[in-house]
């Protein structure tokens, strides 16, 4: 880094911060400008410049764009002004939760609430417009402040912005859903795959950024994976990525909604393992039923959690022999079981991959379950506004 | 595109045509330049400049790097000389192929001989050598011409550069087969898994470029996928990627050599297929007795390939929910069968795959067969050399 007349101080870090500070009241002074007359402005070098703005946007402070000037490219610079926010909505078959995000990559208020299953998206998203306006409000922002919604749905998204059919949202099939919920919510929206989101949320938070592939299996109602390969999250043309719920792992099983026999679905689903628990036990039962049966070592609980995870593992490790993922991340409701589900799982996968294909493949538990979605949503908007991925905290 | 003050032709191809014959000779007697000095050189605009810069890097006929000068980043230069090649080697189990390819991207020469199973590594480059000798002088050639050599092996190659276990090449395990290579031919070698340089091969030669995922598969005495999303064939932390001959299709079915059960291997592989052909017609067979028969409509031999599609359908379905390719292309031995393979494939892939998911996914057989690998293999010492990829022709 090269100095400048001003600054007397010797040390590297002293300098730095006296350049950073030049740099920053030039922008707030004269707003957005191209490196190069940053430079010419400052009297600081070129390589300082690129330097400064370099790290300060990877911090999330500044952030640059190519814009066309004079017919030459050039690097544009703002400031990543701190008075902005984005929001992010996961949408589920039966909840709706909702998060704010700071342009410090902050996430803050995230609340959910229980929906009844095949709820209208108008009145989903009005009430995600009031959870938003509350959550905004209790973090001192002002609606006007929110810069974009990231919006999560457990549906595949194609190019032309639809949701693609065979979504367990029927009800939400076919829309152009970013336009639909902009309108609703007088926000910008960018939309995409749960799944797909859980997936960034987690190589976004990898120490030093994700350096190979990541995969993020969502087990709820339905069953979908993610692929983050470095930092960026694996898309088809299609749409759909990651349909694993719809993998035949049983010849001439149960009938799966999509038409099929003996889908992954029919058997690790929450809804397949709430059913087969109400099979086996008698009565009715929920989700939060079987965990606490588990958690209590309750053996029939264990048992359908164990088989589960053995279906599960069966597809995982087709996955481990195509891909060889480093990461395998497991979220959804089943995940919060723990141990009982990922040991399955585990020992099903290792079990049927070639073993050098999947020796390498660390496989967890979501660390961020039932919230990684949503932090997903917060980060595809930060990134849809310019602001690089990088690892998310909370306020 | 901007006029000289030297051209008077009123027609843009034409001006062109001048424009860029003043780049070739001043490139030809000053050797490399800046872009920003070329166009300072030759009177030409940096928009002129920089557009036949491109044009011509996308031919193959200039090659452009980013360079460090006086602290500031440029685009140096340089004409594709016409007088260096490339040479490509695909080894097999029971195969060796070779072909040269010059900096235009047409290939000459290809060449197969059949090898011994079990070949030692020093014998099967020895003869690479030689025949790489014949090839090169055959075409006008000499063998100092030859800058750099793509190795295509039926194994996977980890960070590393090693061989990783479990290939069907056993005794070439653990080298690191691109050092080795090197100095047994004189020449640098780059080396990566055959499937892979097939799903290279296919990508490059996509019109207009690949704009999707395109799997290749390749059906030999082993069954291995390539993977290219965009132009960038994936690759693994591991090395190891598109292991489908190790996917389980029939549970307690056959032992497979990697140790499992039921491995698609033990079902569509040329070797199991010769096998079921033997066992069902008696006799000795080979590979070739058996596509005779499917070629003559022989019932045994076509319910025998369709047996195979069926069960490589069964996985390729898995292929299409997780990442929905917009193109699979069949390639290897196997797949020379041509429709029979490719009807049962499609069937049974549509038949289980989730209809989304598979709906835009189109199967062909590749029209490079049995030069894909070896194509490929010329493609990455290219790109090793600093030849963009774009599409490969014959000489």
């Amino acid at each position: 880094m090269s100095s400048t007349p001003r600054s007397g101080s010797g040390s590297q870090a002293a300098l730095r911060g006296l350049n950073t500070a030049a740099l920053v009241r030039t922008l707030t002074a004269a707003g957005p400008q191209l490196q190069a007359d940053l430079a010419r402005v400052t009297g600081l070098s070129r390589a300082t410049v690129s330097n400064i703005v370099g790290l300060e946007s990877a911090a999330g402070r500044m952030r640059t764009e190519r814009v066309l000037r004079d017919g030459r490219w050039g690097v544009r610079v703002s400031l990543v002004p701190e008075d902005w926010i984005v929001v992010g909505i996961d949408v589920g078959r039966t909840h709706l939760r909702v998060a704010g995000c700071d342009t410090a990559r902050r996430t803050f208020g995230d609340r959910e609430v229980a929906l009844d299953q095949g709820h209208a998206p108008e009145d989903t998203l009005r009430l995600a417009s009031q959870l938003l306006d509350e959550l905004v409000a209790d973090a001192g922002f002002e609606r006007a402040q929110v810069r974009r919604c990231g919006l999560a749905v457990p549906a595949s998204i194609g190019r032309d912005g639809a949701v693609v059919q065979q979504s367990v949202l029927r009800q939400w099939s076919g829309q152009d859903l970013a336009s639909f919920a902009s309108g609703a919510l007088g926000i910008d929206v960018v939309v995409d795959n749960d799944a797909n989101l859980g997936a960034l949320a987690h190589a976004a938070s990898a120490p030093g950024g994700n350096d190979g592939t990541l995969v993020y299996l969502k087990v709820a109602s339905g069953i979908g994976a993610g692929i983050a390969i470095g930092s960026e999250v694996y898309r088809s043309t299609s749409g759909l990525v990651g349909e694993l719920g719809h993998v035949r792992v049983v010849d001439g099983g149960q009938t799966c909604y999509c038409g099929s026999r003996g889908c992954l679905e029919t058997i690790a689903s929450t809804r397949s393992v709430v059913a087969d628990f109400e099979r086996a036990h008698g009565g009715h039962a929920v989700l939060d039923d079987v965990l606490a049966a588990a958690a209590q070592d309750d053996a029939v609980a264990l048992r359908i959690v164990a088989e589960a995870g053995d279906a599960l593992g069966r597809v995982l490790a087709v996955v481990c022999n195509l891909l060889s993922p480093d990461v395998l991340v497991l979220g959804g409701p089943l995940a919060s079981v723990g141990k009982p589900l990922l040991d399955a799982v585990v020992a099903s996968a290792r079990k049927r991959a070639l073993p050098a294909a999947i020796a390498r493949t660390r496989f967890r538990v979501s660390e961020f379950e039932p919230r990684a979605e949503v932090l997903g949503a917060c980060l595809l908007a930060l990134q849809a506004s310019g602001i690089a991925q990088g690892t998310i905290t909370t306020k």
